[in-house]
């Protein structure tokens, strides 16, 4: 079987990352004779806008539409503001394709837990089901009395039937086959009245359809705080965009930072193609300087072999990567470490191919 | 001096944590001749509005008006809609009083490093500004379509420049009061284009007039994460009603749980009273136990203290609570220990006593 994989390696460091997924993408095609991948690499970033006044060409969605994935990097240079250049690529591929499911594991590597002062690496492990489409991240709204005092911006929050619907199912589904048997939703009912006490209805309606799964309902400040206090109660949390993004960096940091928090924006009818991301950004500070950390982006190899249907390969590339890191031997900086984005990646391939 | 105070103890452990705040008022009046609190109960809370159908009485703000200060304990009970408790008490008090201003410390207490695995009490010290009058928490908004599939809901985040320039100059004020002469300011205008973009402009803006005052701005995903990875980097923070809310109770946690967290609702010109409550709720699981921690509303009066020009005996109710904890003889289960809630509040004020 083929697989056509667009990748766009966008800003910064993320170029650097992907080039080790992509090393890891040949090792399992060495490894499974039956699998092949094809590319074709989109340079779609800041220095394109700057170039051509847009950060993608105008059919850009056009172009990605037929391919089985998207391998993205990370986008946002300082020359360019990060308003636009996420506009312009990220929310509309997530939108446009119905990527509304944006899944994020959080889980502690075995090897990180003295590092990080957890007992044990099982105590924090955890899947954030992020809805992707819509929300806090909805482009209605503007502004009036432009430069005077009673200058004032409104953004609409939308929380549709269908949108929730179809989060929430997703999310149960994915309880279902966990062994806690829990769902964990984030809402804010007591005080954003209007969409989170629909929200909140509409979890009990289709909570409904799944008896067996335990719901419990956090605000989504309390949430915050249980993720620090006692996360080895989690085992499937859903939350709208906005939160479900806060919670995911708020996890990726628990469990060792950014460089380890892999994401997959999931369009589950595969109507169009799904995108998987390292969550972390372009990291303007360290791009160049080959010390990036290449785990968040290939454990995202990792959702998007899970995703295409081989789970366990996904589970042959996490096992790599955690090997590895328990290892100790090979840790980029972020870790405590001295190991380059290159040596990590190679270390991560060899593993595989050893496993 | 002769201070007012209207006690509104609320719902579940509210009024627990209250009654061991007035012992430490109570000791306040002994040490320092010159003043006098005057106080009234209002029995304000879900009871209430199972009896009359309303959270407070219809002339509630007209009461309250002329008091001093506010001492608020909790609010909230399963048998009311969070919505309708939260909307109908706390919300309206902060915003027609325009305590616009919701001053939350985040601080180790010396004593608890071990006990949350941090080496100094000193690299968890810094003061959170939460905007408390509009942003996410506005009420406009609505439904349409109702029970249909294309059933959504709306909620309108408003920022003002009005109400973006005054909780701005009010952290920048208290950041040039402070060691580090730093000011974060939790954004996402990445993302929400149009509020966020419009509160960063602001932000340029009045941090024109404070020069010397190094401004960073942060995504709020990474600045959840921040808090974790590198909390001794922050001074005063700044955001808005609902990024406020979610990093204090984050903050919380880092600092040892709900039970430490305190807060002032504060209008700084001083036309309305403050309002001064722990972060916590009415923690229906352990209402009536006896257990509750009152440290977080011991710690509000503490708040209050300054608020009312004695910083000086602020100081010292801080100092007392400080000296318990560290002592370690005395504490809540919630930290580790098995004092009850009143055991807790008469070592606090017999410590208050002998400093
Ligand atoms: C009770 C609730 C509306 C409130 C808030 O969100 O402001 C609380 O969480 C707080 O932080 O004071
Ligand atoms: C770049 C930004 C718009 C994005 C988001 O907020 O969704 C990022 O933070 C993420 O989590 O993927």
């Amino acid at each position: 079987k083929t697989y056509s994989v667009a990748v766009i390696p966008g800003d910064g460091i993320g170029p650097e990352v992907i080039r080790e997924s992509l090393k890891v993408l040949k090792t399992v095609e060495e490894i499974h004779g039956g699998i092949r991948f094809t590319y074709d690499t989109f340079d779609w970033n800041c220095a394109y806008y700057l170039k051509h006044g847009r950060m993608m060409p105008e059919n850009g969605l056009e172009i990605l539409k037929d391919y089985d994935v998207i391998l993205f990097g990370a986008v946002g240079d300082p020359s360019v503001p990060d308003h636009i250049s996420v506009w312009e690529l990220i929310l509309p591929i997530r939108r446009e394709f119905q990527q509304y499911v944006n899944l994020r594991p959080i889980k502690l590597l075995r090897g990180l837990e003295s590092h990080l002062r957890y007992k044990n690496h099982e105590d924090l492990d955890f899947i954030v089901v992020r809805e992707n489409t819509e929300g806090e991240y909805s482009s209605m709204g503007g502004r009036m009395h432009s430069n005077t005092p009673h200058e004032m911006a409104v953004q609409n929050n939308v929380i549709t039937r269908f949108g929730s619907e179809r989060i929430l199912h997703y999310a149960y589904q994915l309880a279902e086959q966990r062994s806690k048997q829990r769902l964990t939703v984030a809402t804010k009912s007591n005080a954003i009245n209007h969409t989170m006490t629909f929200w909140d209805e509409i979890v009990k309606e289709v909570g409904a359809d799944y008896p067996h799964i335990d719901t419990e309902l956090y605000h989504i400040d309390a949430l915050a705080a249980y993720f620090i206090l006692k996360p080895e109660t989690f085992d499937v949390v859903v939350g709208g965009n906005l939160f479900g993004d806060i919670l995911t960096d708020l996890g990726a940091a628990m469990v060792g930072g950014l460089g380890l928090a892999p994401s997959g924006n999931i369009n589950p009818e595969k109507n169009y193609p799904s995108m998987f991301e390292a969550i972390h950004g372009s990291a303007p500070d360290i791009a160049g300087k080959g010390i990036a950390n290449p785990i968040a982006q290939i454990w995202s190899v990792s959702l998007m072999m899970d995703h295409l249907g081989h789970p366990d390969l996904g589970k042959l590339i996490l096992d790599g990567i955690e090997e590895v890191v328990a290892e100790g031997e090979v840790r980029t900086p972020d870790l405590g470490g001295n190991a380059g984005t290159e040596s990590m990646g190679n270390a991560i391939v060899s593993k595989i191919k050893e496993l």
